[in-house]
């Protein structure tokens, strides 16, 4: 608080340059017109539409009140994959209340990990349908959820509103402080310690790409590898899949793997299909 | 974040009941709808309107999205000084204006100071005109003016999301014990609804084990199955092993398995043994 004028706060526009807003099946085209006037008010920019009922439309372009600029290059998707394909850190709108315990954290301290984590950009953040929000099968291709606290009587937050309350995180993180000046990303992989203690430091070092954070692409392929080898063992029945793809999926969101370790991991699931090769026939 | 079973979060019923949002001259009965569903998300009651343009209306009601105890219950006032008259901290949303030096705040800061001055209830929030925002002489009644921090080359920030989120910031204030937000900011909840639409409300129950984080020895055997396979799958040779153990075992540290997530694994690894003894000579 200060009763001088105060100095304009300077954001960070890197960060927030780095989000995508992914709006899944939005039903009404105003929600998506309002959806990028919030995103604007608060300096976002890109705005991705996984299969919008009713887009471009009149609608949409009123109620964004001049943040044309958003739709316009708002980028139509047919599936969630394509929206999240080069994205290193995925977020997705949740309630508090899901079958399988997911990282769950609050808008807030979504801000500080989209601030530290400098590495895992770009950014998704996945909202949902208006009457569902996000089904299973989306959240389970996120990192963390994230849950608006709102009154347990009366849940009702419009779409807008939601995009609205992130977006105003999204730009507090972003805001420039005396700390944040030359402060250095925090790698959540523990590499550096990891390195000096094992002393591998060396073979890190002409290897940077492959420590690189997987994007969402590379780690959905080892996904689907993995499904598929579990498969063929006989290990996993894509008929009564249960739990399983899920618990596979929250095991890939929690390690945060890089290039080299998706490659690894694919290098032995490909180990697997040519043993059977070789000696199944 | 935390894997730890939840509790919802709890809100100062009394620090939310002690907040008037006062909205000035609102001319689209639209706006004040949509405000009465923000404040009502957030656990707002109290709606105070001076001089609405139109007011009760059919749009008013359509826009509340179901807050229509809010709006029934909305003070309808000719004056600024009626809707304040109680009320003994005022603050008034304000752009930076330069031209009015006044104790200026965030939402942030105005959400600290309402926790903390627990005498100066009740608390008025001024909103202006959706096209000028408060008058000179309505921001000199604040004791404070909050100002929304917003993209300088697009401040349309529609007065509903305004309202949002201030009462967002509001809300956040009212949470009991600061050290419960992170510990219980955790996903699976009693939401029975939830858990019996998706049937998976037995299986949580008898399988909160599995959620527990596996030990060292756990994890340890673990990597042992997987190099076996590795090298089974001729992989990995222990002759030449190179960095991998060790990429493997920074992979396994990353991703802090649970005993659930461990039997899944070494499940998909018994069925390789399996695999290869059924199928080969």
């Amino acid at each position: 608080m200060s009763n001088s004028t105060p100095q304009e706060p300077q954001f960070d526009p890197q960060l927030l340059d780095s989000i995508k807003i992914v709006l899944c099946q939005t039903s009404h085209p105003g929600n998506i017109g309002a959806a990028a006037r919030a995103m604007k008010t608060m300096g976002l920019k890109h705005l991705v539409l996984v299969k919008p009922k009713d887009f471009p439309s009149e609608e949409a372009m009123v109620r964004s009140s001049g943040a044309l600029d958003v739709l316009e290059n708002a980028q139509v998707v047919e599936t969630v994959e394509e929206a999240l394909a080069d994205c290193r850190l995925i977020i997705g709108t949740s309630s508090r209340n899901r079958a399988l315990p997911w990282p769950l954290i609050e808008p807030r301290e979504m801000g500080e990990l989209i601030k530290e984590q400098k590495e895992a950009r770009p950014v998704a953040i996945m909202f949902g349908r208006e009457s569902t929000g996000l089904l299973n099968e989306e959240l389970q291709l996120c990192h963390y959820h994230v849950n608006i606290p709102a009154n347990p009587e009366y849940m009702s937050l419009n779409l807008a509103s939601a995009v609205q309350l992130v977006a105003y995180e999204i730009r507090l993180a972003s805001k420039i402080t005396a700390e944040s000046v030359g402060e250095d990303s925090h790698s959540i992989d523990g590499d550096s310690d990891y390195s000096s203690t094992h002393g591998v430091e060396a073979d890190l070092e002409h290897d940077k790409d492959s420590e690189q954070l997987a994007s969402f692409e590379e780690v959905d392929g080892l996904y689907n590898h993995l499904e598929s080898a579990m498969n063929k063992t006989d290990f996993y029945n894509p008929e009564q899949p249960k739990l399983l793809p899920a618990r596979i999926r929250r095991i890939l969101a929690k390690a945060r793997l890089n290039k080299g370790e998706v490659n690894i991991l694919r290098g032995f699931l490909s180990s697997i299909d040519k043993y059977i090769k070789r000696h199944v026939k």
